[in-house]
């Protein structure tokens, strides 16, 4: 059963897409088929990927205007982004972002949306290169910060038979800092070690190198959001340092002269 | 083409086992349709699984008198074995152990073991749990120490279907000081921050997780052996810890207040 985009409206409601890189095109392209999508980018030539997609580029104040908005920036320009477009939004905007970390982002919408604009945050937890033809079975984390979402995590789990889990902005931010931020971080720390020798690695070793070989391709400034803008990343990974630490001094102490 | 166990005779040269555990048993079972397989180990009650797999359980002094000796006890032990064993085996012959580091293993045996024997270092990159019937396209590095090898690598190769590896002790040491010793630290590191959300994760932390779990079925023995008896490891893990904590103080400099 297909259900057009959320809210009980006769017609789906229009979409605003404010970021039209290689998240935002992908939103596009699950999105499109259930609605129409207006797209804005700062950045030229993206016409035809546009094209398509089925969605119209066009000026951020159209966007802004649209029932549902989409932020698809780095999570380090949603604050700029978020006064841009507070002053042309809708009264009854619902307004959605992706961003891989949830505090941050869920506290300034809130503080910089008007009062009657509803705010969503979410995580979908895959990228454009998980996600290929379907969407199905894949996680994507909702945190519910203002008025309904109910329409919209039917629509997720329904339409796009994604995998949706609910949750506070800080349960989220606490457990990616560990099985997001430590991950980042030690693939961050072993690329620095390569290169590796290709026949001298056990299992455990290539399945550990294929989970830095999916991280490292993500944008340094997706990296610097997933450390430094989860407000528990740097004391996870300074706890883990220090049982790394303890755990190499215990393996000296054992070890034979 | 099957080949019987190694070395130009008519018929295959008898093998002894030392050390039934559960990498011995492995080691029995794919040996065992080629050549007569005489096994010892110092605990009792492996009489129905030795019956099973075709080999026969005698005492030390039975297998010392096998043509081909491979040794599956921890590379703690391996010396006091050697010291054992030397005086009894025959002049001609071939010392096998499947440790999981090789320069100190290959120096004792040299050390110990009488000059006219001959002497292999292997080590299997692989388990009981990853060798399931076959043993074909498993990978398995080969140190060649003291006489001839080409039969045993061609019985690996050409019978078991393995991939077999030829290196010194030193380049297979600092190999695997990154690719092994760094990952079963970080697993045993990891394992200490258990439990993890089962929801909240993204494709590249389930990886690291699965790594994990193949890592910490190993026996404390085996870990401490990877990470204190390869000369490589200790600075290897110091290496890394180096770049972590850097990485992490760079982190903190980004961080927003």
């Amino acid at each position: 059963m297909r259900h057009s985009l959320p809210l009980p409206h006769d017609e789906p409601p229009s979409v605003g897409l404010i970021g039209f890189g290689a998240f935002g095109q992908l939103v596009a392209r699950h999105i499109a088929p259930y609605a129409p999508v207006f797209a804005h980018d700062s950045r030229n030539s993206l016409e035809d990927t546009a094209q398509a997609l089925g969605v119209q580029l066009t000026d951020l104040r159209t966007v802004a205007r649209c029932r549902i908005i989409i932020l698809a920036v780095p999570v380090q320009a949603m604050a700029d982004v978020l006064e841009s477009i507070a002053p042309l939004l809708r009264s009854d905007a619902l307004v959605i972002d992706v961003g891989s970390v949830k505090v941050k982002p869920v506290e300034i919408m809130v503080s910089l949306l008007p009062s009657t604009v509803s705010i969503i945050g979410t995580h979908p937890l895959f990228g454009p290169q998980s996600a290929g033809q379907t969407t199905a079975g894949l996680k994507i984390v909702l945190c519910p910060a203002r008025g309904p979402y109910h329409t919209v995590a039917a629509f997720l789990r329904k339409t796009l038979r994604l995998n949706v889990i609910i949750c506070t902005p800080e349960y989220h931010d606490q457990n990616m800092a560990v099985t997001q931020a430590l991950t980042h971080w030690l693939a961050q720390g072993l690329k620095t070690l390569e290169p590796f020798s290709p026949h001298l690695t056990t299992r455990s070793f290539d399945l550990l190198r294929d989970a830095m070989k999916m991280v490292e391709k993500d944008a340094p400034q997706v990296f610097e959001a997933i450390e430094c803008l989860n407000p528990y990343a740097s004391s996870m990974r300074k706890q883990y340092l220090g049982l790394l630490s303890t755990l190499d001094k215990k393996l000296d102490t054992l070890t034979p002269a």
